[in-house]
């Protein structure tokens, strides 16, 4: 299975080492032996039809900070729509900055890889938040796989635990936490760190968006919610329909005063007929009183109660396993895999 | 699709009633249009090969006790065996009550359902917990499907949800709370009740196993720690395998003594090198720390931190939810599903 790399910071190099460390496994159990033809970043590309070297593409790209100095397959200024529209391959992983204003160039990116008939996995909230069925309507209008779990909760697989609830009962609503860096932040101002010193930790820890304001002004929890909330309503729903209240108003002062009632602040996501995300008091002891970068969602069913799930919002390891779970998930609908690997016991029972 | 009903207790009955009212949504959305060949229960079996009337079914097994009188279709005195072996079915539907010393009849009749070319889906525990990779091993040599969701967590997606994160990641242990019964128990010992007021409470909300001991004792526990180890790592482990301590050492005064620490008591499944089942003291804070009835489950990946989810854990809608689930699953595998139905947008990122 031929793969296109867009985007070669923390997540695609991560899963470059995914691969690399999972390779006999991922074959002996998957069938799943992939070559990577082509590899891109900001300052150009690497290209080899018969697959470039993983172990040299993390290397170069560590020590020379270009994937386009890799020897003979480097390509200096090569862009991502020529490897696009030039190389052959099965599937474009795409884990590219989240622009969150037009969704460019992911946008463009990922409409080009499906014109020249690629499946297209991606992590990316942008053009899935700002044009509502776009992508997904071209997709199967050219009968192409497209995958996006690594766009909701990192490397936590909501959106498949979305899709399983839908099967055997129906959601009628779900509440979530599905940003890290503001409860990073909520979590430290409870701690009795101020507005500016719990920012500045996070920023430390690499958990905000390069532009912080993203995660503060609630947009990217937004963003989630809109993904979330078409695939699970069914709705052709943009970032523009929903009402964002950020965290920037919270206080040190606020959240003490929530504390003595036994109550936390949190940036709560809310999905139904009033789609919204808003900082809300909620009882330390509710499911959705996730400390530090943890996300959670509850799905409120129509008849089995509610169901949680919670665990790592971001990191570039998460979300990179979130791709490979997309991608071997292609890979198993394509028929790739090896069926005859497939007789151990309960295996019978999971999911593809 | 041709559907057995193997019982007609609370889980099959609730099945029945969820597909008379989702008639037109599982028709329309997943191209689903079933018909109930053959229904049994203890006294007999009603059946006919165009599909029964699934109200009348619904009707006279609530007002006389048995589908074997319904009208023309009955057939009083036909057992299981009879009806798997007879009537041409896509899928046997199997439910009745668990069995941990034999696994019987269920065994037989998923047996039988396997070697007449059926597939199955259960939520049983007994024949899984027993016989380690016997009926998986069927199901692979017949080339059929064998679905058992519903057998770990009810209506709580937990072996699907173990499945998605085994394909981006690692899962290298996990710890859960499998039955609904001792966890009401140990709440309610919170509460100040003594162990045998809060059992009979148990009873009355009808949360226990026809058998309580088999819930207080931590073999129901166990069964499900074997299906979801068997599932996660790939072993074939039988119940004889478990360390197992249940509840019943438990007091009042020990779960008083724990919370002046801070500290809950759980009955806690163990999954990984030592598969154990013991009451354990953890944090009122820890995830694992759920109230009442509900089911919760944290695995722990290898690079991506740790998972949690947690919803009811039994239930006969719950459960009923299960098995539609992995009906659906195994209509959309065998290529059922109206694909052109499945263009609405994100759609396209969900799991089948």
């Amino acid at each position: 299975m031929k793969l296109i790399l867009l985007g070669c910071g923390t997540v695609n190099l991560s899963l470059l080492e995914i691969l690399l460390e999972r390779r006999l496994d991922l074959s002996a159990r998957h069938g799943f032996r992939p070559k990577i033809v082509a590899a891109v970043d900001s300052r150009g590309a690497a290209v080899s039809p018969n697959g470039l070297d993983i172990e040299e593409l993390i290397r170069v790209k560590k020590s020379k900070g270009s994937v386009a100095q890799t020897g003979s397959s480097g390509r200096v200024g090569m862009n991502a729509l020529d490897v696009i529209s030039t190389v052959d391959a099965d599937i474009v992983v795409e884990a590219i900055p989240t622009n969150l204003k037009t969704g460019e160039p992911s946008l463009s990116y990922v409409k080009r890889a499906m014109e020249t008939g690629k499946h297209v996995v991606t992590a990316n909230k942008g053009p899935l938040a700002l044009t509502a069925d776009l992508l997904p309507g071209l997709a199967n209008r050219k009968e192409l796989f497209f995958r996006f779990s690594g766009a909701v909760g990192g490397g936590t697989p909501i959106l498949d635990l979305a899709a399983r609830c839908s099967l055997g009962d129906r959601i009628v609503g779900f509440q979530g936490v599905f940003n890290g860096t503001t409860n990073y932040i909520l979590s430290e101002l409870e701690a009795g760190l101020t507005f500016e010193a719990a920012l500045k930790a996070a920023k430390e820890r690499g958990y905000t968006e390069t532009d912080p304001l993203i995660d503060i002004r609630g947009l990217d929890s937004a963003s989630k919610l809109v993904i979330l909330s078409n695939a699970v309503f069914d709705t052709r729903m943009k970032l523009e329909n929903v009402k964002v209240k950020g965290i920037q108003g919270v206080t040190r002062a606020r959240v003490a005063h929530a504390a003595t009632r036994g109550r936390v602040i949190r940036l709560i996501a809310s999905g139904g007929n009033a789609p919204a995300v808003a900082p809300m008091e909620i009882p330390r002891e509710s499911p959705l009183a996730v400390n530090s970068a943890m996300n959670v969602v509850t799905f409120e069913l129509e008849h089995s109660g509610s169901i949680t799930i919670s665990g790592k919002g971001a990191g570039g390891r998460e979300t990179a396993g979130a791709l490979l779970r997309d991608i071997l998930t292609i890979h198993a609908k394509l028929g790739g895999f090896n069926a005859s690997r497939d007789e151990t016991a309960p295996r019978v029972a999971t999911v593809v």
